[in-house]
């Protein structure tokens, strides 16, 4: 195909690094059998790297991962994609600065989307990374967009680059893919940390000044702006 | 033997598949020493694939397994048989649909277990995979047929694919082993998850039509209908 | 030394049991950095083989291993005993048919340990492997028997091979060493599995005669009949 | 540099020694992605080796490692040191006896942190190694001396080699760096022990005689003085 062709070189990387990350996945305990894909935007094309169904996270190789179009449409590889695609194209679609999306089921992250209640902000990893709360999505079925405008429409008016769906799990959005998962890791990390606090008590929030301050500094000092979503005022 | 000699060579591969599938048990630490154990049906056969009782995972090779009939009598192999073999055979003996059987003592599936409750469906996954709720099997002691009765009676009334046996733990069932090994799994996981949301607060339950809304898509999507024992409405 | 060299092959062989069983703790990750230990009997012997003081797991050979009295004394090897090793010798001089000690502390038991709190009996897990509720010891500083009578004043009065000691940690007995790795890897299971349940609400506990029916068969079938103390029922 | 040059192979001691301790923060799985970091100090100068910011950890290599003066300017490498190097200098420059500084963000050390609560002393192993009670540093932000001051007038008045800062983390420090790591391993092992406890109930607290003489005991028999940083009592 020739609009592929044309980029064949750059959709090389990206299927070796999108294969690879699915390892983190692994590695950081955020999935269990095949719950959980990785994918990335094509830079300047409406297509998107990503995870075929059902396969188990140590056959993945870069040959396995699959192209689509934005409408979900296999346009390259020889199995069916991950059957979340259809969230992960909506995503790039509304949100042109995000290059990556993760979606998994992991623990503490499903535990606080099953009570639908935001992880409040009260440590600084928190602030660092995520801007405040990370908040929860509707509550959306499989099967057409409203996954997709779910995360969309909750994180546009968020700095948080994870979104808790309602009764679901977890989906993170970076820059790049590696931003993304990095961002799936943390939230369950923070998702566990508070988690424990609060069985032990009413952990302090931190006040919103300093939480702007936290946040600015680690978004320049790292030079890892957010993913600048329409409303995100990186 | 005459029975078995005609069936060797699939016993052969059942005899593979059982030993490797123990493997997923350990690496999703579903079980400690040797307290668990996955089978499989002999197709066509009053035959079953078994681990030997009391032998570490990573002793296990093929030709360690065990095949017994359906009176749990062993057949072929030098080793006891598990000593769960009678529950075993009772699954298959009365739900003619299932091909693999699997018995773990998760940390989470027993704490449900040991409250005698069932797990309450919360999450999309388990709406997905168990169709609602998981079932909590009656209190029942090992020595005769009553934990296999349990298991059958409780499944028949229940699309789930998991049930908790009060104050022991969880069995699972597949159309073939590793079916059933997924199924130990993903229970283990979100008898987790919903554990963690329930120490946070009151998950909200999905409501049923959407539940049965999941179920459907997923089992028709993914191609794997649920093992369809009598009374099940897949 | 003479007493030595006459069970020299015995103590060798000892010596890479009880470095191989320490494997066991970390793999079941009940111990971080040096703190726990496994010991054996040295049959017929007033001796015992237990792991050196302050030494990493990853670093334990056979040769590495110690040979000690029952007063705690060095008789073979060239570094110090661990410093639970007082502990370990009352276990052997006051209960003879006691093969191994081990002691961890694995976070379960001690989160039980100090809440001085025997762990109920409400999973037939429980029953085979210990025959009831978990006990109690008393609190006891290190540095003379007071560990060492705490451990056998409770467990001669109870048919479990594990003893929580208050605001301390567990410390498990058995037949031979392996069977007290077995003992203190079920304990830890146990009490989290437990643990768990009690969060969720009230466990339902086993009846009495269930437990000791479960508890006799279990024994019996498996061959592997309690340590046996003084005042032990197996 | 003359200054390094004269130490040039302490320095690449301490740069092994360093890159090494980073794998027991994984090992103990204190640590996610980049969140975490050892120092040493160079003995004798107002120098100290940590890790490069924002290296994954099976990355880290002895040239990887960073040297910086006490007001954080790189003085040997070519990458940015830590983002917490700061506030590993400010204890080096007040705590003289103090060889090496850990900072983690491990889970249930956070869940503490979070709720700005010390951890009670009611396990032995806590006063073996911490004295007493893990105390709480106040909440201050990166970017000044705020963090190092915190953990120093924190640690000055307490025998204990970890403070868990108020909505941050724990920091941990010893006479040299493995020192410090096993403090932080040994931290979050009794935050996670004692968290457990309190879900349970009111655990017993250890009597201020018996920590003071288990404590005593362990610095010595051990011969593991804790860094007796002005204030301590060791």
């Amino acid at each position: 195909m020739t609009v592929v062709s044309e980029v064949r070189d750059t959709i090389a990387l990206l299927r070796a690094q999108v294969a690879d990350l699915h390892a983190e996945l692994t590695r950081n305990q955020l999935v269990i059998w095949t719950a959980g894909n990785v994918s990335a935007r094509v830079p300047g094309r409406e297509l998107l790297v990503i995870k075929p169904s059902g396969v188990s996270y140590d056959e993945l190789t870069p040959e396995s991962m699959v192209v689509t179009d934005f409408d979900g449409r296999l346009v390259e590889g020889t199995r069916s994609p991950s059957s979340d695609t259809d969230a992960h194209a909506y995503v790039y679609r509304h949100l042109p600065e995000v290059g990556g999306v993760v979606h998994t089921h992991s623990t503490y992250a499903c535990a606080w989307a099953a009570l639908g209640r935001p992880v409040p902000c009260v440590l600084t990893m928190m602030a660092d990374e995520f801007g405040g709360e990370i908040p929860i999505g509707p509550f959306a079925l499989i099967g057409d967009d409203s996954i997709g405008r779910g995360i969309v429409e909750t994180l546009r008016h968020s700095r948080s680059r994870a979104v808790l769906m309602a009764n679901h799990g977890p989906f993170t959005i970076g820059r790049d893919a590696r931003e993304a998962v990095k961002a799936a890791v943390m939230c369950e990390d923070v998702c566990r940390s508070v988690y424990m606090a609060m069985q032990l008590g009413d952990p302090a929030p931190i006040p919103q000044d300093k939480i702007d301050s936290l946040f600015a500094r680690y978004q320049n000092v790292y030079g890892q702006p957010g993913p600048a979503g329409p409303g995100k005022d990186v």
